[in-house]
């Protein structure tokens, strides 16, 4: 797609820091990096979300995710993981070619997700799961 | 697993609120909800992170994942989540069976994820590139 950052670095029109790629996948280094070796997974074809893209092309990028965490298991001692897709502008997704991120973590760097919990939602369960079939 | 919770939930030893289920992976809504229909994605069999997972059981997990995502977009309405996988204690892995979590999200929800760049470290990734292979 013309004016994604993605699909240029894919046509090799922007930089990026190669990690391995295959017919429809390609995987690079995170220019924004929060930990070292973040890395970003992307489908080669412009799918926007977890929405739009054809399971097999999510299920392709995800081989790639296994794939890469084992790399970086065996060769680079890396034993925690997050792995995150952003989907959609108020899921604060930034490059809307969706990516998924591998990031390394370790105790004390500073990157944790800092959730906030609503038990009082749980009162309400039951009546979602008849809103969600 | 003995004393695994989500070995439990799936045997049907301990109360979840099943959203899905299919002949190798399990989906709920999350007891610690951070969002409305914050759901917990997991293989029925017990494996503890991205790194132990053969690959065929995390694409039936991700099918699952695609399949929920859709059904809450088509359903609900939601047009915004983050699926997370954390593998790894000093990832924040809490329960020691692979799960991923859809988290629905919208603005001002206050749940989100607050990165620190290192823009640093980009001077090493032909270094890194060099250790990943």
């Amino acid at each position: 797609m013309k004016d994604c950052i993605f699909c240029k670095i894919i046509k090799g029109e922007a930089k990026s820091w190669k990690v391995y790629e295959n017919e429809n996948v390609y995987a690079f280094l995170d220019i924004f990096p929060v930990s070292k070796y973040h890395t970003l997974i992307i489908p080669k074809k412009h799918y926007e979300n977890i929405f739009d893209i054809p399971e097999k092309e999510l299920l392709d990028v995800m081989s790639v995710v296994k794939k890469i965490a084992g790399l970086y298991n065996k060769n680079l001692g890396i034993t925690n993981v997050q792995i995150i897709n952003s989907s959609g502008r108020e899921a604060q997704q930034d490059v809307f070619h969706i990516h998924f991120h591998i990031v390394p973590r370790k105790i004390g760097d500073q990157q944790d997700i800092l959730w906030t919990t609503h038990p009082e939602w749980t009162n309400q369960f039951d009546q979602m799961l008849e809103l969600i079939k």
